[in-house]
């Protein structure tokens, strides 16, 4: 392994970039029209244009990207997060061309992208599952799963992920609508009907386990992170380690994330996510076969470097450190600047990022694609920055989480900030006890 | 404790903020007619205009600052470096005035201050010195005591300091006129024309001890950091922990430190200077009674947060740890970025910041008091910013170091960007294999 396409944008190549830097590699970036001046493709060694600004015609376009990697004599591909990261087709077409892929294999994607055969090995490896069904193909059928599972419960489309194609539903009455309706979902979101029921449970958190595998059969993990802050299940803030955990629950959790990765001969970073009940027991929700947004509070707290590890991997060498070398120290969390309107319904905001100062000091990392004068372009997602701030202790780290807040200046574009300054101190999330619906009803969504 | 008045600028006063407000203070900035804009007054909880832009009527007007904390009803006063920070005649000011002092005591400053009383109290503390007379007040005396020390020698100013007041004689004839000439000098510049001499000692590198004392008697070190990156006594680049250092010679260093500390009764944040010979002997230089340009690279491999403790201490409470727990995890590099000409013998290069893009990403901290559209003053130093680096191992730190250098985007000044891009690729650097001298030997001032 030599030089790396990066087949993403924004923050994420710019991470990967410096991840294969720091390691000696060479790098190649790949933009949209809208992109030709993203920091990517000015900091990485050489770039190519794969494509208009829609995603369909450049960053999901995995022939122009197979091209671009023939192009520059690339040998590998890191594919980030979202765009093609978790699609075994796409994967399948760069390794059929002779590229490494900095990531699992097709079928482990494949597996852990169905989410019933997810909750299969899970199973087979001893790691609870949230109660649910297997797929269930009409009306009648989900009735008499769902009086099992036990109301309310969730209607789950099996090909989706990362908080898409979920539905709630309280009772008889509204699943004889939702199934139909979610099927037709699943349809046009994953090309895909098949959907499943698991029992929806009040009052969670979310867990998720970061492991990383490589192909020597070492499966280690580094710690949890606490990822409960969500709107319409998408992350706004994120916490590692999860605070108020006890040892056992912390031993156990991170235990049962490496009996999964194992179970299914998994090879890469990923993320086991979980929910953890009031009660302390946790279930298995899914797998992420990628590196995630919230990375950075796990290399915060850890000083593992997850994405030089996912390339150190791809390239057949062994993780560069074993269980025992990991240590949590302190506490961190990760505030995700949107260019979104929180009194307006989260609705995005692009445009011109007239100014950008970036906060600094210690404990805190900024991740970002952009500089002063770029565009938040409407055709991709919204996020400008990733504030990491860690310390000593979890207090530390969100009192530096507000400092920094307040030292970063967006113009050009409105944003979560004030969204974020109004969180950290609420007592709620001070004090550690806040769920994955907690931000839904804090914020609730104007009528 | 309950507000603190941040007697200083740039970013020293910045990260000063940054930690007051962590711990829930309220702070006071300060400003001379030149930094009415400051980004340190902007943060701050207010600000107090002290004076013109020259320092010594605004930073160095120690009234002036104890009228600022009446009038904004300050209870501490937080020096940074430089300025008034190791003046005892202002601390003195400042504690008559009721101020809590955030460093240590107005003896202690005067002790460390007078290079002959520091010599002194390592000697009694069991801690090497390099060999060197008491003072000498003519010539005849000089050439006895520099033909019993050796030379080559070096002649110092009793009360200088941080490098400057040094002037190196290499036989009897130099010395004849280098003594008047070196006390005229002292005179001019520190009131005070006591000289003494010192063997110079050849291709030694600078090594410093960190520690934190407490007014319980706790005294810790945070381990050593290696700055023999220097130009006429001016650091550049700093590392943590000292490349090549033996168990036994870090153990060694380190508890001398703390010895020295004790044996002066020393409260706060200091840092005691050794010069480490080839062979692997070390002798006390200086102690430097304040906070360093240098410290965050001990934070960032310890994860201490010191200006925090330094806090801490002056509010009474004991230091935040043990001994024990101070654990170095990797390596840290600062890069110190000027505004200076390096191809021009390093001449200043104020004006206008048109552009300050910052890198990021994993192990890489930034410490500037400057954003994109600020001034940089010809009244004060050239310091832009403070690049840190760290990561898991020193490769890493450096690899990162050159990659922060490639984002770093300054528009406006000549800077000493390219110069570190160079001395990172040094195969000296890389071995970590230079000395004091090294750099002048590798960038010859043009004659």
């Amino acid at each position: 392994m030599r030089r790396v396409l990066v087949a993403n944008r924004g923050e994420i190549a710019v991470r990967v970039i410096r991840a294969a830097h720091a390691a000696g590699l060479e790098t190649v970036a790949v933009y949209s029209d809208a992109d030709a001046e993203g920091r990517w493709v000015q900091l990485a060694g050489s770039a190519v244009h794969i494509g208009k600004s829609a995603a369909a015609k450049s960053y999901l376009n995995s022939a122009a990207l197979v091209e671009a990697a023939r192009e520059t004599g690339a040998d590998a591909v890191h594919p980030g997060y979202g765009f093609l990261s978790e699609r075994p087709g796409a994967v399948k077409e760069f390794t059929d061309a002779g590229l490494t892929f900095v990531g699992p294999s097709v079928s482990t994607i494949e597996t852990m992208g169905d989410k019933a055969a997810a909750r299969e090995a899970a199973r087979r490896a001893d790691v609870p599952i949230v109660p649910g069904s297997g797929p269930v193909g009409d009306v009648d059928e989900a009735l008499v799963a769902a009086d099992d599972v036990g109301y309310p419960v969730l209607l789950k489309a099996a090909a989706g992920g990362g908080g898409r194609g979920i539905r709630p539903v309280a009772s008889r009455e509204e699943l004889v609508d939702a199934l139909p309706a979610a099927q037709a979902e699943a349809r046009a979101a994953f090309s895909d009907d098949t959907v499943y029921l698991e029992r929806a449970i009040d009052g969670a958190r979310h867990i998720e386990v970061q492991i990383l595998a490589d192909h020597a059969g070492n499966v280690v993990h580094t710690y949890e992170r606490d990822c409960s802050v969500q709107r319409r299940r998408q992350k706004l803030i994120e916490e590692a380690p999860a605070p108020g955990l006890s040892a056992e629950t912390r031993a156990d959790i991170n235990e049962a994330a490496v009996r999964l990765a194992r179970q299914v001969g998994y090879v890469g970073a990923g993320t086991v996510e979980f929910l953890l009940t009031p009660s302390g027991e946790f279930f298995f929700i899914e797998m992420n076969t990628r590196i995630q947004v919230e990375h950075p509070i796990s290399e915060a707290v850890t000083g593992v470097d997850l994405v030089s590890e996912q390339l150190r991997i791809a390239a057949g060498q062994p993780i560069s450190f074993s269980q025992d070398d990991v240590r949590i120290r302190g506490a961190a969390v990760e505030l995700r600047i949107n260019a979104e309107d929180p009194d307006n319904g989260f609705r995005p905001t692009p445009g011109d990022l007239s100014r950008l100062d970036l906060p600094g000091g210690p404990g805190v990392r900024v991740d970002t694609g952009f500089v002063a004068g770029d565009r938040i372009s409407p055709f991709y997602d919204s996020m400008i920055a990733k504030l990491i701030c860690s310390g000593p202790d979890r207090d530390t780290a969100l009192a530096r989480g507000r400092q920094a807040l307040t030292e970063l200046r967006v113009e050009g574009v409105p944003t979560t900030v004030s969204m974020h300054r109004r969180l950290l101190d609420e007592p709620d999330l001070r004090a550690g006890a806040v769920h994955t619906r907690w931000l839904e009803e804090l914020l609730p969504d104007p009528t």
